[in-house]
């Protein structure tokens, strides 16, 4: 039956997998939900022109000396000596918007820097589930949903929006047949849709926020639609996709 | 809560992956359901001796020159000048009684050669999993499930059973937590459970098996205890684990 469908969905669970999936005619989506992928969205949303994700607490430094707005997290903590972190909390507000933000992250600028040579890199979050999902599925493409993870290891909130993609894409088009990892997280997602947050009460990540007091952060970032815009990677930068 | 629990199961999609995974202190389960780890129970259930996996197939056919059965597999088919491929059938018989066996797959073995340097290495099946678990409990260890997927990538078979043996290691004991992968796996089991044979119907893999016409075997690879013996690497050499 699948043999029908034209194109494919996949997921990839670790950026360190993501030379086994690489395949450069695919739209890949970089996910990372706690919480560069979502922070992301909530500084065009807010207005940002520009961000710049760069691998290194280095690199980004090296933009904040030039003037720039800079963000740095590592192991959920925002690094002395810039502006943000990876909380969406840092990046609402007029004082985004209009600039270019360098960022570096734990997790999700690396899957990033991972897939840099794709077709396409779009940024993935409950923020802006809708408008993403409405938009890959007219782009008549394969797409592969890149989980950042944890320190490369698969995680569950990653998968968890991996899975609702791929069941949304699949509501809005018949044109996808599903690559294994996306098969299995759309029976997760299926089972886990109207709980969520008891979903994810035990995993590894949304327990390391919870001991840094970071709860609000994790509700917010599962909250759909809150900050409905998709940022694509131009050259080194992300800048706010124009329909 | 999970920080009361001594021990910790993980499960890690891809051999590509095990380096991120690896811990010396650790039980490595390698799974490779179509077919290669179900092969290996089989031949031991029926009495073989000895199974020496390698990854190439220059070395598999090195020992068949030396005068040893062996067994050569790339993309499910059986290599030309070998006595066996990765079907489990080829394993059922007398003719494996007393026998070394030399044996190369597309997955398994290769998973094997990545988690050589584990604490030890167990091979895991539906054919051996209620004597595995009931083993893997009482060691009083971390066990990582190492799924052996499909060339690298995630496969929907191997998850489901490391699903199978996380639900099951939690029936036996309240010693583990879990990592990432296996809370989703976990509920992933859970809902498939009754009807494995349904949710596996669009795995890849199995669509590969059905079109090459191997539907008993993936039948017969599903079957829970048909071969309750415990495979362990021993050097070079898998050998059955003695009670």
């Amino acid at each position: 039956m699948s043999e029908e469908k034209k194109y494919k969905i996949d997921a990839c669970f670790s950026p360190h997998l993501y030379p086994i999936y690489e395949d450069k005619e695919s739209i890949v989506v970089v996910i990372d939900v706690f919480r560069a992928t979502s922070a992301i969205c909530v500084a065009f949303h807010y207005g940002a022109d520009k961000i710049i994700p760069v691998a290194k607490v280095e690199e980004a430094a090296e933009y904040k000396k030039q003037g720039f707005l800079a963000g740095a997290e590592r192991d959920a903590i925002k690094l002395e000596g810039f502006d943000f972190g990876n909380s969406p909390y840092d990046y609402m507000g007029d004082h985004v918007k209009g600039k270019t933000i360098a960022l570096t992250t734990t997790n999700g600028t690396q899957a990033i820097e991972a897939a840099r040579q794709a077709y396409k890199v779009v940024i993935g979050s409950f923020l802006n589930i809708d408008v993403l999902c409405q938009w890959l599925v007219k782009q008549n493409r394969n797409v592969l949903l890149l989980c950042s993870g944890w320190k490369n290891k698969f995680n569950l909130e990653d998968s968890l929006y991996a899975g609702a993609v791929t069941q949304k894409m699949l509501e809005l088009s018949d044109d996808f047949k599903l690559g294994d990892g996306c098969l299995a997280l759309k029976y997760l997602f299926v089972q886990a849709q109207h709980e969520p947050i008891k979903y994810l009460v035990h995993a590894s990540h949304k327990e390391r926020l919870s001991r840094l007091g970071l709860k609000k952060d994790i509700k917010f970032c599962l909250t759909p639609n809150a900050a409905p815009v998709i940022p694509v990677l131009e050259g080194k930068y992300l800048v706010k996709l124009q329909d």
